[in-house]
């Protein structure tokens, strides 16, 4: 059932004993908009647990500073940025996938697996939708939360730079950094901070860049043997799926990353018309328009061409 | 004398005939705020026309869609976003430099050769006067004026990221993209964008990044030679120059650009306490504290090192 913000806010008001679920390989918004949520239901006197099927990485350790997270059985099992079951990683889905009560998500691709279901898709964040329920519940928007929160809408619109951005995104980011978000340091660490190994990585990277269909698209593969040469590994690879398509004239840009057991994990990034969830969707993956992902199950050669052969298909489209 | 937006409004509704100038290597809020002036003051029956010593890039070419500019005796001569006479360039500065009636800035910088100065130290663009002012006189923001005022804004603060953002700042952005600018092109054209003879020429310089002073300094070299391999040339180095600092851990970034004639222009970009315009003065430069810049007329080797005799001194006095 979909539940507007002001349900869910009663919801959450007149209940206790929340167990909130993030997505596997944790971003910005799914971290910020749990850790913005449990702050705010703490401050009312609320039980909050965050639980995650894969470790948060440390630049989201200031989320957690003085967080007390109560040891208690969980009433309630809450969603947050999580599209599909599938992404609450597999000992998470098995244990909770059929139970989850109340999902709030922003990805049109969320195929309304909980119960309630508070779904704004044309928001570029969970967390701007979080930041609504707050405001709903008349919960105080404190510095730390305003922090939290804008990690989760800067670094899912790529610090305001893609196609998501709305004018509610810079007004509702107006609003976060008047209530004391520390979106300087916030946007360094996000953006403007690359590790040794990453730049190491991010060179090798593109020096392999490949071009194809007049150059409208650009592939990168980032392969295990780059982490070994690097002292990189996957945890470092999201900031570079957006490097391809910023090439002047490239309407698809790929990063394709070798994955433990073999296959690929392909991020897809397009501009203007091009949907990206149509080519990944041909590959049993999904996301958004103007992002979206797949995991192929084939050797580099054989996961490229057909990658292609779904992206050709976007392209001849675009030409019609 | 120092005037406020209010004064500056009335002094703008009160006269006619204004001859707007840019700075010269005319970066976006420059133009955007010459050309959101020039289109607000155009839409109350002023005439207006906007002058450079530089020819402004391809880039700004839709602020100036539909503009007619008409010709006419200029009566009162405005600076926008020139911090000294100097900046005009030389002609301009010859023939206007102590007949500015009117300076509309934000650079702490500025030597107030203007009669009056509307400077606002704290703003971190022009755009976000030339808004104020705008309002003030009750003009309406069109989409067009809209659109050039977020490139000044976006362009001063590298889309938020900088220390120079405020609350104000995207409590204005969040008003002009309200206004219907349309920020997505413009952060998609000045942020998101790479030609590919850029991307090459980046891609060689990061190859040859070298550490110093256990990895809290970091320098790129551009050569002539890399210009050659890559088609590339200098008009496209102002992006390089940000890149050493990003690495983690590094406090002084410096980009060293070989000029035609001999030497090197070494751009340096500090984080926390290092004062950039201090390693620039040792060397006949100057600056801000976070971004300087000087011209070394030496070999790459002696140009190096002395280069790395005054980022020591910096680095030395930070640690005391």
């Amino acid at each position: 059932m979909r539940i507007d913000i002001r349900q869910t806010a009663d919801f959450l008001l007149n209940n206790d004993g929340f167990l909130l679920l993030c997505h596997v390989s944790p971003d910005g918004d799914t971290v910020g908009s749990a850790a913005a949520l449990a702050r705010g239901l703490i401050s009312i006197g609320k039980k909050v647990r965050i639980i995650c099927g894969d470790k948060f990485t440390k630049e989201y350790d200031f989320m957690f500073e003085g967080l007390e997270m109560s040891d208690f059985e969980p009433e309630h099992i809450v969603a947050v940025d999580v599209a599909v079951p599938k992404l609450l990683g597999e000992e998470y889905c098995a244990l909770y996938g059929d139970r989850v009560e109340l999902c709030i998500d922003h990805h049109s691709t969320n195929d309304l697996y909980a119960r309630k279901v508070c779904l704004e898709p044309d928001s570029a964040s969970a967390a701007e939708v979080v930041y609504l329920i707050l405001r709903q519940m008349n919960i105080k928007i404190t510095p730390i939360i305003a922090s939290c929160l804008y990690t989760g809408v800067s670094t899912d619109t790529g610090c305001f730079r893609f196609s998501n951005t709305t004018v509610r995104t810079f007004q509702i980011a107006a609003e976060l950094a008047a209530a004391g978000a520390d979106y300087y340091n916030i946007n360094q660490a996000f953006f403007e901070t690359k590790t040794k190994t990453y730049a190491a990585l991010e060179r090798l990277a593109l020096e392999g860049m490949k071009f194809f269909f007049d150059d409208r698209c650009a592939v990168i593969t980032v392969t295990r043997r780059m982490y070994e040469k690097t002292g990189s590994d996957e945890t470092e690879t999201a900031k570079l799926s957006n490097l391809p398509r910023q090439i002047e004239g490239v309407k698809v840009g790929v990063m394709m990353r070798e994955l433990k057991d073999g296959g690929f994990k392909c991020s897809i990034r397009t501009h203007g018309d091009i949907d990206a969830s149509n080519i990944a969707g041909r590959l049993s993956g999904g996301g958004h328009a103007g992002a979206a992902a797949c995991t192929i199950n084939a050797d580099k050669e054989q996961a490229t061409s057909m990658l292609l052969d779904s992206i050709r298909i976007e392209l001849d489209a675009d030409e019609i």
